[in-house]
């Protein structure tokens, strides 16, 4: 598939995995929703037991750990990504699973570099600024320039071709808060494609707020993506205090006239092809072994954290499910394959090499799905687009009634990683967590272990756990 | 006063202005103390009069915003905390006060430079650091070095001479969350004497976990002081989820044996004398106009943030306060004099150098209180070590209901720049914010402006404005 369709696709998915199907809720509703005392007791024995493993100790909480403690940040391609998948096949081994694999892939390189930005009038004073991920580099000593600003990425679409000639421009916009992520495609665009939008209008360089729910002096790192026919310029994003100070600033500016000068260095580099990869390991089915179940998350993170919610928390909820379902001593039909996919945060690279690699026998992936969405509770569960799945994600939903979760309407890519699959006819489905304050942490420096709650992880475990060995169970052809 | 005893008095005198009389409150127990619906009405009409222009407005929150959004951070010294200077004189005279004076003084400056530490082993990974005030530089490329871990400031005191040779210190321990900010002195010890007390025995340099209650990503920097009979070593403290991190790794290698090997790079300079100053206003009272009551805040900030709490909502506070009473058509007997102090942060400078300057008429300064903790609520009011200021601070503590606000046990020293006019025989009171959440930005890049609530500074500015006129109309002398 050529880069620009996938691009297309991928920005069309993604948003479908945040935007679709859910009401939007505010903060005070969720807690009404997912009360923290709503776990009780499931009727089914097979459930009891892997609930009782799951709810009285920390399988994912210890992984995660692991994880973010002894390797740390994980960009696509790094050093920290390669010590991650040794980890990995390390920690798989440990815990008893099977047919271990590492399969590498390459990944195109790019580093952060000096980045800083600084109002020179008329307020001198320094900015809290990021190189957004794959922006080229501004000149060695930076670019000055007067600002352009656009309230709103809208704002920015609607300015003339030629009107940005020879500036910055600055995008603001605020992201809304929901528990299923609705407000992250629409803020998202100017991340996206600002650049390119910039670009055409004549522009240097691109600020953009922060795409984030957060008021703490954090960037929002993410990928953007350039179009080869339009010239490429660097775009950073700031913290949502440093872009609530460029509201303020602007405000006063306009009543006085004045410009409003800045002082932009951003050298990141792409540093050439380097090598990623996607590690997985399996419980092989007893009556149906060919059969797979496949449960992912994704190993690299961002450079500026140690990746807990994004998504070292996922890596630790679904290998955490699959010990559990290996403890309680029973034994799944069919397998389940725990994948941890490379390379995710800069365009789904590992998920596009995993369902190359795999294409011949993606017929036998009876369900997929992964957990990305950080460490809060699961509330829903909720099918991909298929009718026989639909139906069985309905009938098996009172079986998580005991861990506060409820069928929740909409269909569902299966998570970011699992996109590829989808679009290949894979069934799909996914346990939805609330996500109201994921938002405040992602791509940021902030994305750190303490901010996992083990309650939370555990209930997460739990529930995929019910899940895995529901699906494993079921007589349900999910294609049909 | 030598250094020394300066030095001694300050530590003991910041630590007597937050620990002192206030039983500990937790988090919950504050909502109860000032239930956010609790202003009512004065019955007395001057009061009355008062309030309503506070309570209606903005007059604090707005001046705040000016000076975060229009200066920006000011660090002692610096073209910044100049800039603020020239800012205080405009706005004093916009605001119409006299007797504007910018009264310069001395300070050292430091600026701060590349500051980075890695993990090198057995973890590779990088922390988020800042050096502390006034520490000297490490070497240029840097130090290697295992690290010696103490789990608190006690523990490395316990620690023999020569037993940290060639090593790094690392110091952590939590500080606790009060309402008045009760955990601030035993915190900081690590702070003030870490570098010292690591320096005797042995150590290259020293990290600490900040001095902090938050569990975000940012450093918090403060002053540290060296003893000159000691070498000088570098200082750093680091975030809570980096100190999180670094007791994961420790508790980790001290089962497997293994050293953590870091890099440090710290490298800020003294760039020798620079001119701070202070600056004043006032509104000059109609009966007794050298009898003078004296409202501070400080006009400097740390340079990594705004400094909208501390100091700028201080500075909004007074400025505000002062501006209600003169708008309101009160004349005041005595003289009102708003102080704005330079250089607080790198050691009360500004507070001695004004103690100074004014010590011929420190005899007319009949009270003096500062806000300086930032812009929270207002629960108690608190009197100095006189038994007449305790007497009319117990007999005005009614007046205060309407607010909220209700008298509160201890003496306190009015302030940290007001210490030295305390020293000097200055009578002295309090006005006590809710500091509950005010070590969570104190010194970090965090500290901005959205994180302000105008109806707390509303609220500030109104009881401010109550006390400085029921001050100027009191026939108390309050040094009896």
């Amino acid at each position: 598939m050529t880069r620009h369709f996938k691009h297309l696709l991928i920005t069309a998915s993604i948003f479908s995995v945040f935007a679709s199907g859910c009401a939007h809720r505010s903060e005070n509703s969720t807690t009404k929703i997912m009360p923290k005392n709503s776990i009780s007791t499931s009727a089914n024995p097979d459930i009891q037991k892997l609930a009782s493993l799951a709810l009285n100790n920390s399988y994912g909480y210890d992984i995660t750990r692991s994880l973010t403690t002894e390797i740390g940040p994980r960009l696509a391609g790094s050093v920290g990504e390669a010590r991650a998948r040794d980890w990995a096949v390390e920690k798989f081994k440990a815990l008893g699973f099977t047919n271990i694999k590492n399969e590498a892939f390459p990944v195109r390189g790019w580093v952060r570099g000096v980045e800083t930005a600084e109002i020179l009038s008329p307020f001198p004073q320094s900015l809290v600024i990021t190189a957004l991920g794959g922006s080229v580099a501004t000149p060695q000593t930076g670019i000055q320039a007067s600002v352009a600003y656009f309230a709103t990425y809208d704002d920015l679409i609607n300015a003339p071709m030629g009107s940005l000639d020879g500036k910055i421009a600055y995008i603001s916009g605020r992201m809304d808060k929901h528990i299923d992520g609705a407000g992250y495609g629409p803020a998202n665009q100017k991340r996206q494609t600002g650049a390119t939008e910039a670009a055409k209008r004549g522009a240097l360089a691109v600020l953009i707020r922060s795409v984030g729910t957060d008021s703490h002096r954090f960037p929002h790192t993410g990928q953007m993506r350039y179009d080869d026919a339009v010239k490429k310029i660097p775009i950073a994003a700031m913290s949502a205090p440093d872009a609530d100070q460029m509201d303020r600033i602007f405000a006063l500016t306009q009543k006085s006239g004045k410009e409003v000068e800045i002082s932009l260095r951003l050298l990141p580099r792409d540093i050439g092809e380097l090598q990623s990869g996607n590690v997985m390991a399996e419980i092989v089915g007893t009556e149906k072994p060919e059969e797979i179940i496949l449960i992912g998350a994704h190993l690299d993170s961002w450079d500026m954290a140690t990746g807990a919610v994004d998504d070292g928390a996922g890596v630790g909820i679904v290998m955490g499910a699959a010990k559990v379902l290996m403890d309680s001593g029973l034994k799944p039909k069919r397998t389940i394959r725990v994948v941890l996919f490379g390379a995710e945060e800069v365009g789904l690279i590992g998920a596009f090499a995993y369902a190359k690699a795999h294409q011949d026998e993606l017929g036998q992936h009876v369900l997929a799905t992964e957990s990305d969405f950080g460490a809060g509770r699961i509330y829903g569960i909720q099918a991909g687009k298929y009718a026989a799945t639909q139906a069985w994600v309905a009938a098996i939903a009172p079986e998580f009634a005991y861990l506060g979760i409820k069928a929740k309407d909409g269909i569902t890519s299966g998570g970011p990683d699992i996109i590829p699959l989808n679009m290949a006819g894979v069934p799909t489905m996914r346990l939805n967590q609330d996500g109201t304050d994921y938002f405040d942490l992602h791509h940021t420096p902030d994305d750190t272990f303490d901010k996992i709650d083990p309650k939370s992880m555990q209930q997460n475990v739990a529930a995929y756990a019910t899940l895995i060995w529901l699906a494993s169970e079921a007589d349900t052809n999910f294609r049909d």
